[in-house]
């Protein structure tokens, strides 16, 4: 279960990301992350804090809670 | 923001489960997590990740986005 959580997120971090038409450089910056944390993130080599998801988010111009309900959006594999 | 993120989601988690009637132990027992690490959380000693939201959200009936969505009912106050 854990893993495909953390691949999911990484996915739906992806797909909204590029809804934007953002580099994983602009979505850092706008998230005030490092850009090799976001390309981690988007991997799955690395599981987001409930304070990356609100960082995340908030760049995205989402809640948290909004940002994990897409998730659903994707399936693991 | 950070510390803020940290103290409602403890406050969420430890309404959450009063609601339920359980102990910290029985939370713990039925999210798979260690009954400190849950006492940590929700006394905002410790930074929860998106799988520990995951298990915490499942082991109380609602899902990730859900849990996060109940965090707007608490300030961090």
């Amino acid at each position: 279960m854990s893993q495909d959580v953390v691949k999911v997120f990484g996915r739906t971090v992806r797909a909204l990301r590029e809804t934007q038409g953002w580099s994983q450089e602009q979505l850092a910056e706008r998230s005030d992350l490092d850009r090799s944390y976001v390309g981690e993130i988007e991997r799955a080599r690395v599981v987001a804090s409930i304070v990356t998801v609100h960082k995340l988010a908030t760049a995205l111009q989402l809640d948290a809670a909004s940002l994990l309900a897409q998730c659903g959006r994707f399936n693991p594999e």
